[in-house]
């Protein structure tokens, strides 16, 4: 589906992938951006963008299809800044990392505009950030989900998937309280565990070591322990509940393997490894 | 450096690979090979070794260098059961995750021929086990630690270092209560992490989901949550102080973070993980 304009706001990591794979699809005529910072400027330079605009308001005007890609606790001042600039036909995504408080914020602010919003959540980044780390196939072959509510237009949930079928991504819908739950368990609280583990190896004495003698085990456990760490200060914040939920759950099987491992009782040991193990197996 | 007769005990993943490594070398004359169950004979029937023997004390008769690849807790009772079959110049080296524990064995069952073993550890491994993903090129440009005691002789050090030099290991020496403070700090302790995490989401409600909607991050930082429940119950207990120092580290970071989430104090939260990024990114 032909986009005449595509307003990006956030041109990181995701918003800069977005544009540049909608501009590689051939299907968007302008498509201006904006960021606070120099990333828009980067974006421009690096050909994601046509047009960096210095405020939100103002790379909105006129646009088919908004896309807000930033960080999750920033959405809800976006919402406020663009409210009164958005079209009559104008649709907005977001890419937000959850989904229950963006749709909260977007509910409060956008008014009628409220049912052209379709909330998404594209299943892809990396442990990089930044236009630089941008790229047109970001997206492909990843999960995209969509947690519309029930008041959602079905229509324009189905023109925003078409809008961003150029990503090459596999469209999906969830209901939005599940998603949250779902993504606090598999994604946001296991990013905590891998910055619990980084830090607590970075002060600890043998830090030089560590960095020295560990294989390719460790850089996989923490691998995600070198994300940004405001941006996910955010995403835990914003999905506190669902978080401190699987961080109960985590605590549980810690303490127990602790108990285990101070009793040195081998059995409750690897029957806990092996319940991990089989799971974990299936992940591939 | 030639071997006329290579025995190996244990030949799994570790075991198999040397057998593989240095039979690819060219530097052996017979491989000998014994392992509980049906590895053995996998082994042979995959031509990493010559002989699959139904005994540790047949298999070590007339060897030059005796690879003792063994899970740690069946190491001492090797030990026990080869220590009156072993030559007056044979070689022993093991292949254990800890040092300590293997060495305390050796000293008190070897006798005279404790001076003959060179404690060592391969830094290598995969979450997979058995012989059937044993490889010749495991250890190629990988650590090879080896951790004598003040009493083991430096010949015999580099005899070891020349025979398993076709590996294509970088061979170092290490202190071995050094050894195993580091290795429960980069390797155990990250183990159990992954372990407790998967076994947290496997234990949850939503662990169909959890398949279904991870994506590359979740995969690695659980993935060794998939190594070996009892060879891994067995290296935590065998290095257990150590572990519990670094468990203990890693709990006052888990707690920390948890009070910080739970406050929602931004600013702590987002602080703790800068600590953890920095770490995490020279890591590579």
């Amino acid at each position: 589906m032909q986009i005449d304009k595509l307003a990006v706001l956030g041109v990181g990591l995701i918003g800069g992938s977005v544009a540049a794979a909608l501009r590689a699809g051939g299907s968007v005529g302008e498509i201006a951006g904006y960021a606070p910072g120099d990333d828009a400027q980067v974006a421009r330079a690096l050909g994601f963008i046509d047009t960096a605009h210095d405020s939100p308001e103002a790379a909105v005007e006129g646009a088919t299809l908004v896309v807000v890609a930033a960080p999750v606790p920033e959405i809800p001042a976006l919402f406020e800044r663009i409210r009164n600039s958005l079209g009559p036909q104008t649709l907005i995504t977001d890419c937000g990392s959850t989904k229950r408080s963006v749709i909260d914020a977007a509910r409060a602010t956008l008014g009628e505009t409220f049912l052209r919003f379709v909330p998404g959540h594209p299943i892809a980044g990396a442990e990089l950030s930044g236009p630089q780390a941008a790229r047109a196939g970001l997206f492909r072959d990843r999960r995209w989900l969509l947690c519309p509510v029930d008041a959602t237009p079905a229509q324009h949930c189905e023109s925003v998937r078409e809008m961003l079928a150029p990503t090459g991504a596999h469209f999906d819908t969830m209901d939005a309280a599940l998603h949250d739950r779902v993504f606090a368990e598999i994604s946001h609280w296991p990013h905590a565990v891998a910055f619990a583990l980084s830090a607590a190896i970075a002060s600890g004495e043998l830090a030089e070591q560590a960095i020295e003698y560990s294989g390719a085990g460790l850089r996989d456990t923490t691998r995600v322990g070198a994300s940004s760490p405001t941006l996910w200060a955010g995403i835990l914040l914003d999905n506190r509940e669902a978080c401190l939920a699987s961080a109960a759950r985590f605590r549980g099987q810690l303490d127990a393997l602790l108990e285990a491992l101070e009793a040195g009782d081998r059995d409750r040991l690897a029957d806990s490894f092996a319940t991990a193990s089989r799971w974990r197996s299936r992940l591939g």
